[in-house]
């Protein structure tokens, strides 16, 4: 049943999540689509269309609970629960990743981290320690995690990643600005900052 | 005109362009929809569909030239000029992002870096020297700049935004976790690795 809901929409239930979050926090009881929409910037009519997808979670003229929305949202996106991760590439953005307070706050725990160089194995980072590249599919193995972070050069992602997959990962989130090439069943996000400056400066030119 | 682009279109262009991109340095002369599509995992049918938006890229049966594509693309895009970049916020993620040379190689440049620790101000990172918040209305405003990469944490990210706009910024590349509430005439980016993971749990549950 899942399989039928299109990638896009399963791509906004997380936005939807995090103002709605945002909104629980800050004690704000109830929500309608508007309010959600203007605080995300899609229509109401989307965020009906999109959440009518998975059932119904308001009554017409009442609005939405937010409680009970951020609840649903939680449990259809599979974050009720915590997730390990694995990063590989302790640069400087990899360190900014493995000591991000974010993660751990949502549910997400960098258990593994890796790099080749030979001067950073054995220091600690975050929580972990890092582990050179040689252990990586062990490790991994025995860990269980399906979940990787990709922060090496681009020069090497996609070695990496075909290396992620055969240790168990099954979902890849790849900060390396490179598209990689990995079979249908893999699922791989990307965080290309470049990508993001040229679609606004469409708009600047 | 070019505002009768959908948003979601133009959002994918500078996919299309890393790909061709990538294709022009490896040697690849021509390439047609379903090669760039799998390349990226998007269908050729909307490859075709979104670049039919901007015109007559290339002929039946025989493709597209990768170097006129990419030309072109740029061009639409803008980025065939360079572009001023601000950085707010040099914490760790800042760092990274202040000496990633693939902001450069893409004619991004960052020429104006702001913290608010008394302890960075003065500091080389980059190409520039770190100067304090206090400064960030009259700087931005004298470089002229209108892209800022926001990379504070997400209980400063919602009053910094607002003092960028004053200072003539009219694009935000938002890396701190928080929705933005900014007027509709100023593009907001987010690089946020929550929704990106999220996106990808709902389909590991």
């Amino acid at each position: 049943m899942e399989k039928s809901i299109p990638d896009i929409v399963v791509g906004r239930l997380p936005r939807y999540l995090r103002s709605l979050e945002y909104m629980l926090k800050n004690g704000i009881k109830t929500t309608s689509s508007q309010e959600l929409g203007e605080s995300i910037g899609i229509s109401a009519a989307q965020i009906r269309k999109d959440l009518s997808q998975f059932g119904e979670f308001g009554k017409q003229g009442t609005g939405y609970s937010v409680r009970y929305l951020v609840d649903q949202l939680q449990s259809i996106l599979h974050v009720n629960q915590s997730w390990d991760l694995v990063l590989v590439g302790v640069g400087d953005l990899g360190t900014a990743l493995a000591t991000y307070q974010g993660f751990v706050n949502r549910g997400f725990h960098i258990v593994l981290a890796f790099d080749n160089d030979p001067a950073k194995t054995g220091k600690k980072i975050g929580d972990v320690t890092i582990l050179g590249m040689d252990q990586m599919e062990t490790k991994i193995a025995e860990s269980g995690a399906k979940i990787a972070m990709l922060s090496v050069p681009a020069s090497a992602a996609q070695e990496v990643a075909e290396k992620l997959i055969k240790s168990g990962i099954r979902a890849i989130l790849n900060y390396a600005p490179m598209q990689l090439i990995l079979p249908g069943d893999i699922h791989v996000e990307y965080l290309d900052p470049i990508t993001k400056l040229q679609h606004m400066t469409y708009y600047l030119g």
